[in-house]
């Protein structure tokens, strides 16, 4: 009998990795299974759904079938059974025995543990399944209190902000977007919230959620703000149950435990995506960055690797190379930040330029301000807050750069043109005052 | 007496050479000399100056010399003299001793040696001090032929058709921008020319200009065209005579040869930007690359050793990143092409994507096309066009990956938002082809 690779989860990092290890080996029967009714959703469309600028992008379980030669279960749960099968219910039910399997389960919202979360007018922002269910909850409130000053709760401010609503949002940490910005680059974003009409509360956390069925107020740590709906954007925590069950290791991140290759620690067993661990590429450390293009890279490596029934590709330590959007503004960043490297005890130093995403002289260039963070004389971090994708390009480049001399990144080559970038790159340009 | 540093040309290249010699060697006397009224001119900005989206970016003499500590002469012609002494002539006249000089006189438009490129009407693209006069010349005509079909011609091309001029586009060679482009990119670009208005004339020379006083018709070798102005693009060359009267060696391009430090055959002259040659980080050979960053990071090199008195700053090889632009299709490159790969005999292959600069779901993505190329697992080229400034993302990001193996930019890593990217960067979805 053929070999059989069974992968459990639907998103992108399930799907890549059930198409690759299909392609590897297309002797092989390849099974993929996910519990909601979709695969490969992308959860970064949830915000634009909302704001109706975009459609949803899916592919139904035939399609994808079809087109990969993998079969498909959808709405269909997978635990573990006796002698460590997979038990199957839902729409397909029973035992389900595998040679190979990759788990790539995701990640889910973390709930804040707090009286009132279950009130009418509370929203978790979770999958696109829910984007109009959202939406239509969201319809008749006049004021929304955001939890979560991340880049999810940015997204759904903008989006609400957009609509009319009064927003005000809501962030236990001294500053906005803390994971991802250093406070002087996070004021940036903090200005132009409340340029664009938001309401910050930073240093508050939601201590309670009080209504007569649905929401009127929430309390906080700093007082209380009375409100018709709340969103939930206070992160995520990987869905580690199916690993543990199988008897895989967790790492100090509480996400799968990986070698190199995505095996975990159960032989034959691989993990992919928001329900595993990263190699830090600076730290040298295990980290946990659910980030959609791990996903898909880590579900091209594991399909690989189980495809081939040996351990063929690595996946590389990352940069947590990353962008969000605020309206017009765009954030980005790639490495270690400044307090974050001082977390992991190293010494670092930094500098900031002011530039533009196009030439000077151009009339419609619009100003971007780049962080450079290096250590011993090595690049280890860049944060980029500006009006414009160029952002994206700035945190790009330099993902590549990370971990190299400064000297090197000064004469790191890009294309020049006016309307495309400044002739001194804004990376170069804040490297060369930290030569 | 001090150390004299003597830096003949203020365009990019030396105006950055001169502020960096001062900065590393505050003591020495740096001397920056230049024909022109201005320094730190910027060429690629004479397009828009003539279509007035920008005003041209450059420093007064005073304020450079101000705010460098250099001694700066504009308007002053320097030659070899007696002795190896500089030789000054126009506003400042005279002989200069120096202790070590940066030779950075760049490039001149390559005007065809045809009959009639003398005529009224006929004009060449060469400094932004003409931009007015080219503009004024321009204005009367109601047909332009421009002679030249590499990326400035392109350019002039565009600000003439937005200016409501019947364009003819004069290109000797097969396709257009075929010194950047393989043919099958640069057919989407010719589909794109012609959309806009402009009219294609490949494969055809020119041959002679005809007027009485002022142009009225070009002949080519395939016909002629009646017409009331010539744009001439046909192309640049390194300004080398100073260089060759000081005794340094030319390579086999025609540029100055330099060591990797940018000394050329003259010990203690150095040479930076346009008029110097580079070396290519695929084919290892010298090639010549008139490029502005190149001329930016040349002069800080140059100007870094000169100042320093030794060879502490290496100038890396490059991969010739470039983009351009027609209206709001973009289009730019790195490495080498699969043609040009095959001139140097280098076996290629290639594979072209089609994708969008966004997140396919997002209503306003814009379609890209990027053509990866690889040599036995290695990428050695990138070819993008496409209608957004996300080309120059592409380039700049292939531009770090060039020399990798195809495995490694499978697994680069990149941000991803919908709004600045599809999930898959689309260098990687080529890259997957490749593998």
């Amino acid at each position: 009998m053929a070999k059989r690779i069974v992968v459990v989860g639907g998103g992108a990092a399930g799907a890549t990795a059930a198409a690759k290890a299909k392609r590897v080996n297309p002797g092989a029967e390849v099974v993929l299974v996910e519990a909601g009714p979709y695969v490969t959703h992308a959860p970064c469309a949830v915000p634009y759904a909302i704001a109706q600028a975009a459609r949803l992008y899916i592919y139904t379980a035939e399609q994808f079938a079809r087109e990969k030669g993998v079969v498909v279960y959808t709405n269909t749960k997978a635990e573990v059974g006796e002698g460590g099968r997979l038990r199957l219910s839902g729409a397909v039910s029973g035992a389900l025995e595998w040679d190979a399997m990759i788990i790539a389960t995701g990640a889910s919202p973390r709930v804040p543990q707090v009286e009132g979360v279950e009130l009418e007018g509370v929203q978790v922002v979770r999958h696109p399944a829910e984007a109009e269910a959202i939406k239509k909850a969201l319809q008749p409130a006049r004021r929304v209190v955001v939890v979560g000053g991340g880049y999810i709760g940015l997204e759904m401010a903008e989006v609400l902000l957009a609509g009319g609503k009064d927003v005000v949002l809501l962030e236990s940490g001294r500053w906005i977007l803390n994971k991802m910005l250093d406070e002087d680059m996070a004021r940036l974003v903090e200005q132009y919230i409340a340029a664009r009409g938001g309401q910050l509360r930073l240093g508050e956390t939601l201590t309670r959620i009080v209504g007569r069925g649905r929401v009127e107020r929430v309390e906080t740590t700093g007082g209380s703000v009375e409100t018709d709906a709340v969103v939930l954007a206070t992160g995520v925590r990987p869905n580690v149950e199916l690993a543990k069950a199988l008897g895989a290791r967790l790492g100090e991140t509480g996400a799968v435990w990986t070698d190199e290759f995505l095996e975990t620690s159960v032989p034959g067993v691989y993990a992919a995506g928001d329900v595993a661990e990263v190699v830090h590429k600076v730290t040298g450390r295990r980290t946990w960055m659910p980030l959609a293009p791990y996903a898909n890279k880590m579900g091209y490596v594991a399909g690989y690797n189980a495809g081939a029934g040996e351990k063929r590709v690595r996946f590389p330590p990352v940069v947590g190379a990353a962008v969000t959007k605020f309206f017009d503004m765009y954030i980005g960043k790639a490495g270690l930040g400044e307090a974050e490297a001082r977390q992991y005890g190293i010494g670092a130093t930094s500098a900031v330029v002011k530039t533009s995403d196009k030439a000077a002289f151009m009339p419609d260039a619009r100003e971007i301000y780049v962080k450079a963070v290096a250590s011993r004389g090595v690049l280890i971090g860049v944060e980029v807050v500006g009006f414009s994708p160029y952002v994206a390009a700035v945190v790009d480049f330099a993902a590549q750069l990370i971990g190299r001399p400064v000297e090197e990144v000064i004469l790191a080559e890009y294309s020049y043109m006016p309307h495309t970038g400044p002739v001194w790159h804004p990376l170069v340009s804040a490297a060369r005052l930290l030569d």
